[in-house]
């Protein structure tokens, strides 16, 4: 007898993760590691302490331990909002006509509205735990902020949060989420740090920049005593932790003796990609399984399918460690488009390693057609999905199409990151028939990678 | 050996309800019937299938049946956002130092971000049935809007919202869910009924309040062919609906031997309060266990702890049918306090007759302190809070500090009915210092109360 698969597939307490998993333990041809901004020499432990919380440093460079154990702490917060249900799409299916079963493993369930949060609470957790007064961070569209706000709250941490100043200004209820969580918002740049000075100098009146809230944020860290800066995606201590999005998938799957075909996930630094696909990828590095994964990105921020696997600064300050990444160039400055949390220039290494290998393919899509999707979607299946998260539900929904032209009953798994609560003016925008779509130009491109560094 | 309680009690789709429970079928003294608005006679099924859907007419008016099942499609619909977590509180436990168990039954995981989805689904179906082309209604806050919006879509009926002119300029986003939905969404007063001109003639420039919206949706349903009026809340029909929410927290409860002593629900028209502690109340009934139930309301709007017991009518344009219920006069307008869906001069029939009896009690909250408690428990327990549901987390607050002045280990379980994600404006002013409290004098009260209509 067929087992019948419920709509939502919530694990048992009991069956969630105890250890992160850590891919590059599994990966025979090792990520390139980071550099020092200055030097260009491997970035050291002590190095990395200076900026970032010892423990996470370390995790950072661990590229031996399969897994690493999830500290009770952390598991005991998990359990306030997950596990997250992975959701079968009976009515997307339904109205596709496809043959395709389609599941997507939901994060938005969670007042920060995303999967940032997995990461976030550790990050506080090992702050705290290193005895720190607090930490620093930067925050564009506002959910890693929100999501940090909310770690370092349950944490009695002190929360900086540099917020790109239009933002600040376009998104005054993110910022007062992040108040209500006790964060201190900072609109950037400012005139609490010297570089927020010098580029108010140079530059007065101007909207800021994520580069230069990095810059700021980092500024804040070092010179404050009991201060470090924390970052919500791009470093392989992020994968590491949002890999309790993949195996809690893993788990549901198995569970109900599902094999996935087809695994998707947007990529704008990696954070949620790489974290639900990681289990899979190294079931599949060690011969047991075979996948199909694909990263979604924005066309108008294209790392993997257009840009360069090279060193590149991670910043636009460059006081961050370089990294050998998939990037369109740390200066180029992306369109202004909705999905806010896809807009880096760069990919998290493991998964650029990955797509080089072959192992990871890229599409990449236009909004117009990613809030078409994001709108059927709320439709059909009752969410209202982040435009990051659509950028998945887009690929999801033309790769069950394909088995509907093809007969193939393939089974699709999506990751949705998060909801659209806060993204309304890009919605009335799409509904307004006013979205725009934004390319760079071969040259624009070409002028971008020009200026990489002369790396290796 | 002690049965350990996860964090989150997630029932299984099989232990989901097949049946609504209709409390008024167990009520020794029924809630007075509603009357006729012109002839003062008890409505009957033709006089309500005017307005209303025919079949949910028919619910209205069954106070015979405990059990009504619920559709199979309704049921589908339920299952892709329910059962809906009960959550045991161990961090608010922990952090207020009582030794009473708190549970939350949250209701905000849904794109509507409230309970109203329960019983806009279950309307839409019987419009859907029905062979109707769409249905009419007002929106404040727009909790509600949203929620008939999203179930109209499933059904693909037409969904025609009048959100009161005030909102629909301050809540821009609130409105651009309901369009993503499909749904038209109009400010009132409007051009478009005749009610609407006519005040727009005697108040221009006025920005609307909820008794012109119901107005003008009903007059819009009745002059046009194939739609009905529905409304979210007060009627007994949505009680039904909504008593989804206590039969899955009863059924959560006895799945692991809890035992509740304390039930409490925010309370407005009635809606989450009614079908959350409908079940419980049935049980006190029928002799078979004895709880205490709270209805939590604003200090600004006290119709069950201020209010008169006494026929009135519903809507401040008197064309609904008169109700004898808890109210502060049809005419009076409540204070704009932040929690908009608890903005209602009366409270539904069924829960007004159970506090006549003393079944129910009743307090009332000034929201400085609502968001004083809205804030701990977003910091505490990670999820932010709808105002609305806030006054039942002020309450459950204080009856489990009690617990800790007398050492009792009381069970307390309270409705969490939705999130706050468009009310930041109101957290806005609480973190800003200037929230207002507002509370009817006992003359305006009294003046108000002078014009109820004379019946019974």
């Amino acid at each position: 007898m067929a087992i019948e698969i419920p709509y939502k597939i919530y694990l048992e307490e009991s069956e969630m993760p105890k250890a992160w998993y850590n891919l590059r333990a599994d990966m025979k041809v090792k990520p390139a590691p980071l550099l020092d901004p200055k030097t260009h020499k491997p970035a050291t432990l002590d190095d990395l302490s200076a900026v970032f919380c010892r423990e996470l440093a370390q995790q950072e460079l661990n590229e031996t331990d399969a897994y690493i154990e999830i500290p009770e702490e952390i598991r005991n917060f998990y359990k306030m909002y997950r596990p997250s249900p992975l959701v079968r799409a009976y009515c997307l299916e339904k109205k596709l006509g496809t043959p395709a079963k389609i599941y997507y493993k939901f994060e938005g369930n969670n007042t920060s509205g995303s999967h940032k949060l997995n990461s976030a609470i550790a990050q506080a957790y090992y702050a705290k735990k290193q005895g720190l007064k607090g930490v620093t961070t930067e925050t564009g569209a506002g959910q890693w902020g929100t999501a940090l706000s909310m770690a370092c709250s349950y944490f009695d941490l002190d929360c900086r949060v540099f917020m790109v100043k239009v933002s600040y200004e376009q998104k005054p209820f993110r910022r007062e989420v992040m108040r209500t969580y006790g964060a201190s918002v900072t609109p950037s740049p400012s005139e609490t740090t010297e570089i927020g000075k010098k580029i108010l100098a140079a530059h007065p009146g101007t909207g800021g920049s994520l580069g230069c809230a990095v810059s700021e944020a980092v500024e804040c860290a070092v010179s404050n005593e009991g201060y470090r800066y924390v970052l919500g995606s791009v470093l392989n201590q992020v994968l590491l932790h949002q890999s309790v999005i993949g195996l809690e998938t893993k788990t549901a799957l198995e569970k109900y003796g599902i094999k996935a075909d087809v695994i998707i996930g947007c990529a704008g630094g990696g954070s949620n990609l790489g974290g639900l696909i990681s289990p899979f990828v190294g079931e599949q590095l060690r011969g047991e399984a075979n996948y199909k994964f694909i990263a979604v990105e924005p066309a108008s921020c294209p790392s993997l399918t257009r840009g360069k696997y090279a060193y590149d600064y991670a910043d636009t300050g460059m006081i961050c460690p370089l990294a050998k990444m998939y990037t369109i160039g740390a200066d180029y400055i992306p369109a202004p488009n909705h999905a806010g949390g896809l807009r880096y220039h760069g990919m998290n290494t493991t998964l650029s390693e990955l797509h080089a290998q072959g192992i990871l393919e890229a599409v990449s899509y236009q909004q117009t057609d990613v809030f078409a999707a994001a709108e059927e979607f709320a439709r059909i299946e009752g969410i209202l999905p982040a435009p990051e998260s659509s950028h998945a539900i887009r690929a999801a929904i033309d790769e069950a199409m394909k088995c509907k032209e093809t007969g193939e009953e393939k089974t699709i798994v999506f990751g949705l990151t998060g909801t659209g609560y806060f993204d309304l003016a890009g919605y009335k925008n799409y509904n307004d028939g006013k979205l725009q779509n934004y390319i760079p130009t071969d040259e624009e491109l070409a002028q971008s990678l020009a200026k990489l560094p002369n790396i290796g």
